[in-house]
């Protein structure tokens, strides 16, 4: 299956909208000045656990079966998914267990804690995440959550998509451009599928970290492409080693195209976001913005979409880029 | 005239609408959970200019004649409503100067000039920015906008009370407490009056630094105070010296007490918003949500709703808070 249909998307909103936020969709008039374009920012950083992974664990885990709950969940996370998952798992009652990076920012680590999951650290550089959850799974039962290769995944993602369109619909613009963070590709997949059902004309593009640009490569090349295994990027939500088995396919039929940022570009937009929207944006969730402010494409007199998918920075993180400041 | 109607603020909502944002209302579970109180958070800092003070200035200028307009305006502020007119100014091309304290933030006066207002400083400590603004209004026959001493300035920054209730209605919610910001008073006056017109049981306070607590203290004692002229706070927006003479009497009716907050619950505060809420708050637009995570007033269980009324804070400013870190 390639697609994901409207319908879906709709069912899977109707399902998790007690659980979620409506996140605003914002415009600024300072960036706006800047790019020369129209810019929707749609303000996942404000979603509960403070990024959308929240959709689509909800999606996911609300359509389980009684039995299956019963058996509590694992998942494995940089901390995103992880935070949804906790967070969720608290919500329903559910017992829950979390692999996570030793390295994953510690925003990440004591967020997932405080929603009551058990985390099982792993060693990033010498194991693999999926590896040590399935073996817990079949150890002890639990049910995978998987962060993006899971259709239910990808159609609570999607969800963000159909509230962007019923803003625009509101205010009566028709977009041109959707930027859009990659890392597995799901929030992509899902958001983009609605947004183009409604507007066919509209241009999607990926963005990712310059040294974790597989999905752009597998686009540019039409085959399926690896990040380097000592690749490094500030963006630890974004650091997928290949796109998703699922979400491929789908992203390749309506995206025209993938764009890659630097780590130095992406830390001087936390600060311009910072500064001009008061936002807080974590790297992974400024990607896209990235693109657009440094004119990764042209987008003058247009009307863009920029997804600002998460913010759980560490404080202490972003303080340490003051040295980038003017 | 000790009142402000509904209908005014309808009427000076209609003429700035297309001039301003409609800025979010916002939950946050994590605050609700620490507050135990369902939290609804107005999100002016990401009002255009970075604060509320747009509202009032449009309101007040889209009123002036031809001939007023053509004589050019004067406004004295330490930065967001210099902001304001500045911007509103450059919008409807009109001729600006702005008298500005000579230690206002630089974001502020920064903004202000790329606004393209002429800024006349002043030594905050040897010199009345009344006195100088009315100066160069007696000389250059500029018509000088009041920060919040003047009607059409307050029934424009009750727009944004208008914006919370037409919220409030569509998630079905009673608001118990109404927590707002106070400098000259210009923002509560407006926002409390249409607030509580349409809620008339909920209960408004005034929020203020600890040292500048003028009007908790003339709403307890039924007269005038004036603050300290040797009082300091980071709250560079609430360095008003006493309450507004249009202000007063309207809050005196409307507010059901002042709170007050102190400098370093504010810088708390700002962390504790950044980390959580995911926005970058300036110290005079925290001071409601100081109030409300430091306990000042019981809202256990209560629909709340906080003031978020600026976010111009500079970078420097709010990298030097780290050591507030726990």
């Amino acid at each position: 299956m390639d697609t994901i249909k409207i319908r879906d998307i709709e069912v899977a909103y109707n399902r998790i909208k007690p659980y979620i936020l409506n996140t605003p969709l914002i415009v600024n008039e300072n960036i706006n000045k800047l790019t020369k374009a129209n810019v929707f920012f749609k303000l996942e950083n404000l979603q509960y656990t403070g990024s959308f992974k929240l959709r689509g664990a909800c999606n996911k885990i609300l359509q389980l079966s009684e039995n299956q709950k019963s058996r509590g969940l694992v998942a494995y996370s940089s901390g995103n998914h992880a935070q949804a998952v906790a967070y969720a798992s608290n919500l329903f009652d559910i017992d829950c267990k979390i692999v996570m990076p030793d390295n994953a920012p510690k925003i990440k680590i004591e967020n997932t804690k405080k929603f009551g999951a058990k985390i099982k650290f792993f060693d990033y550089k010498k194991e693999s995440r999926e590896k040590i959850a399935e073996q817990i799974s079949k150890k002890e039962k639990r049910i995978i959550i998987k962060p993006y290769d899971d259709l239910e995944v990808i159609k609570g993602q999607g969800t963000a998509g159909k509230e962007i369109v019923e803003e625009l619909k509101k205010l009566k613009i028709i977009p041109d451009v959707y930027l859009c963070c990659c890392g597995g590709g799901g929030l992509i997949a899902g958001t983009s599928s609605y947004i183009k059902s409604i507007y066919p004309k509209i241009k999607n593009f990926s963005v990712e970290p310059e040294s974790f640009n597989d999905t752009q490569l597998s686009l540019k090349n039409n085959k399926i492409f690896y990040n380097h295994e000592s690749s490094f990027s500030i963006c630890d939500a974004l650091l997928a080693p290949t796109p998703g088995k699922i979400t491929f396919p789908i992203n390749k039929k309506i995206l025209s195209g993938g764009l890659s940022v630097s780590d130095e570009e992406v830390k001087n937009t936390i600060i311009n976001l910072a500064e001009n929207l008061k936002m807080v944006v974590e790297p992974g969730g400024a990607v896209a913005a990235t693109a657009l402010l440094n004119k990764k494409i042209e987008v003058r007199n247009k009307n863009v979409i920029v997804m600002i998918s998460g913010g759980n920075i560490d404080y202490k993180f972003l303080s340490s880029f003051q040295k980038n400041l003017k």
